[in-house]
């Protein structure tokens, strides 16, 4: 399992962005490899927003990035908004619970 | 629902931040309104780390924050990584099974 956490820092219109990350995220979903992901978007800043997406391997997101159609779903957002993503590994985990 | 990104750029040693951030996981684990966090580790720059942890509500993070030993793992942790905390709200969430 590998973690995708991209930060947008929104120049153009939030309204615009968050319709333009809807359909990457249709894109991405139907990708081999992708679980889930979550968009979210800061309290203090709301030009703000962070992407979380689990990838099943790193292997699996390289190969979705380089498919026909990644390309342009990310020049539509690099218009809109600052990018900044990286590929992370899980380090430690807990859940309520196990307090 | 209210989710914390904390991104730490290590400065000193990252064995010692991974100890250290344990002890302070334990910590926000037993506070009320805590859901789950996770560490995660950049595969690009080994000295950058990401803490996402999930919280019932910004009052009750806030409260944790506030609370008497919080503080002193803060210390702990500002000693060896600059930190960037940022609490987020979510906008849109996606897994496999919805493609």
């Amino acid at each position: 399992m590998v973690t995708l956490i991209n930060r947008f820092t929104v120049h153009g219109d939030t309204d615009e962005f968050e319709r333009v990350f809807a359909t990457s995220s249709v894109f991405m979903c139907s990708q081999p490899g992708f679980a889930s992901h979550r968009l979210v978007r800061s309290l203090r800043n709301p030009k703000v927003y962070v992407n979380v997406a689990e990838w099943q391997s790193v292997a699996q997101h390289q190969a979705a990035v380089a498919r026909p159609g990644f390309a342009d779903h990310m020049k539509e957002l690099a218009a809109l908004a600052a990018v900044d993503p990286d590929l992370y590994t899980p380090v430690l985990e807990r859940a309520a619970a196990d307090a």
